[in-house]
């Protein structure tokens, strides 16, 4: 498809093309069923297959073991914000929050929101969120501890997890869950929106350990328990089918293609350091967060002007590059270069940088 | 498409053809985005054109001015069980529910959940919930009255809607929104998760009547709150943007190919003829529904034995029609008739079901 631009989208962001065009060709019947996979019912064996392979290989690909419930629902990372500490938090005890910025610090939000006692243990707040607070004191009573792993709009990210003990870890993982390899086992809950590593807007990842069902209320509406999903391997009610299909054959390409976690963080780390060298040799390219803590799912960084930065990004569009304009809130510049960014993609994203700064430099 | 089934099923359920064409055309690149529909920003143009076309066509198609909000939610109807009373009933005011089955016994558990005072005024539970109660007396004070408008699973529909004076109505109309001319001004509040009249299953439309917002406790969760979705045009946090797509291309194939509402109810009223005769006309098949409460969307029925039943399934899906397994709660045979399912379909399926009798009868 010759007419396809490179895409540095925040999210929904870049899907693999093989994937696009798999689910293309079946769109009109879906395994022989006469159907398309968005009218296929949730309860038939066309769409048990769809969700226990998106399930299984999730588990592989993280190594969960029967540890972790891997569960879909809808909302999106923003719903898990208040459904966390509903089903995590009991009113009584405490809950750690580390603030690294806008999603962080809509989490905190809502867990105060419903009377939960939060303490902000570490904040990035003092340098406009461009580094990963280090040497935290956690609390040793708290229900768990919440951190975002990566912020996509800051560009950090957490290179290791804290260690806290017998409390554990809650994470949302939306912008780079299954980009890299890690322990799960400190989690309790991870958290993740599809739509950047994943597949399309509309499902929301949820890992479950499974001694954490122990703490859901029983008295919690239905839909916001996580053991209604837990116990329905999320099909309490409809869930949402195109979304789901779209993620298994996502996770199809990681296994398959790709070759699995390890191979995709080697891919991704040559990807960020090859964009991170063209900002660091080129003075008219500065980065925003602080070196370590810069994330390698989301680049960001700012051009001497503001007016530069508007031509960089409609003149990289010109040139079949997507997406560069940074967040809305903080502006500058930002290439998100999730899993199904290509190499190919980013190399050309650093000629035109290289091209443009001695344009304009 | 020669492969393609005749698609009776409850939700998931049938799409046109015409706009699962559509999307499969455009899949990799949306309107010269370079992009697929999945991958573009919902921040973009390309977005905003998509959703403003859905909301703009939901509000011609029902007629609802600029009295009512058009939202996009997640979560299906049954998150709506939660959302109605935590957004619409104060903790000191009683709400009145209508009970016909599944889908409403489950709306009162959820208001009952939170600690509402509910009003069950009518029930149908007496005889299987074959029937729309009749004659209700409805409380004065009630916060709203609330009704499921189509039974998918006991084949239920109301032919009319009460008159409840200042109270207003709120409705789960799931399986019959878009099929009928109604006037929606006595309504607060509907909801429809899209898997059956408006599109795949992953989006929920709401439409939210403007003095409803008052009634929003300021304290409920973001993600929670009608006022959250609606002071953003459902774009508080990423939509599951490509329902929405989907939802905009069926109402596009509403209004545009079918011609309205008002054409597509004289569709439907003809294809329920068509299949109640063939009911009604021969013994061998029984209607589970009484007559006058009969619902154009799901025709429901038994045969003499169980065993018939299943061969009666088996045999239809040989000869190209699927979905007609009644829903496992209850047995039986249901053929869910909506919008997308044509005339052609229900007149293979009755010319079978009369094959089907002669043989088996």
């Amino acid at each position: 498809m010759s007419n396809r631009i490179y895409n540095f989208n925040a999210g929904p962001a870049a899907l693999p093309l093989p994937v696009l065009e798999e689910i293309q060709a079946e769109f009109l019947d879906f395994k022989g069923s006469g159907m398309s996979v968005t009218e296929v019912s949730h309860r038939s064996k066309w769409f048990d297959d769809v969700i226990e392979d998106a399930v299984t290989r999730t588990k592989r690909l993280l190594g969960l073991g029967d540890q972790f419930d891997v569960l879909f629902l809808q909302g999106g990372a923003s719903l898990q914000f208040c459904m966390v500490p509903m089903n995590l938090c009991p009113p009584d005890q405490p809950a750690d929050y580390v603030d690294t910025g806008t999603w962080s610090t809509k989490a905190i939000k809502e867990a105060r929101g419903l009377g939960r006692s939060v303490n902000v243990v570490a904040s990035s707040a003092d340098k406009n969120f461009s580094y990963i607070p280090k040497e935290i004191r956690f609390s040793p009573d708290a229900a768990y501890v919440h951190l975002t792993s990566n912020n996509t709009i800051k560009g950090t990210q957490w290179s290791a997890f804290p260690e806290t003990g017998k409390v554990p870890l809650v994470s949302d993982m939306s912008s780079d869950v299954m980009s890299r390899v890690f322990d799960p086992a400190p989690f309790g809950v991870i958290y993740a929106g599809a739509q950047k590593n994943l597949g399309p807007a509309g499902a929301t990842l949820v890992l479950l350990r499974r001694d954490m069902r122990d703490r859901v209320p029983e008295a919690l509406p239905t839909m916001l328990k996580y053991t209604t999903f837990a116990e329905k391997n999320s099909m309490f009610n409809t869930p949402p089918c195109f979304a789901i299909y779209a993620v298994s054959l996502v996770l199809k390409w990681l296994e398959e293609t790709i070759g699995g976690l390890a191979q995709m963080e080697a891919r991704n780390r040559e990807k960020a350091d090859l964009l991170y060298e063209a900002i660091d040799v080129d003075p008219f390219y500065q980065g925003t967060a602080e070196r370590e803590s810069r994330s390698v799912m989301n680049v960001t960084f700012r051009l001497p002007e503001a007016s530069l930065e508007s031509r960089f990004v409609q003149e990289a569009l010109e040139n079949g590059m997507g997406g560069l304009k940074g967040h809305r809130s903080v502006g500058g510049c930002r290439a998100s270069i999730y899993n199904s960014t290509s190499l190919d993609a980013v190399k050309a994203l650093v000629d035109f940088m290289k091209t443009f700064a001695q344009k304009y430099g």
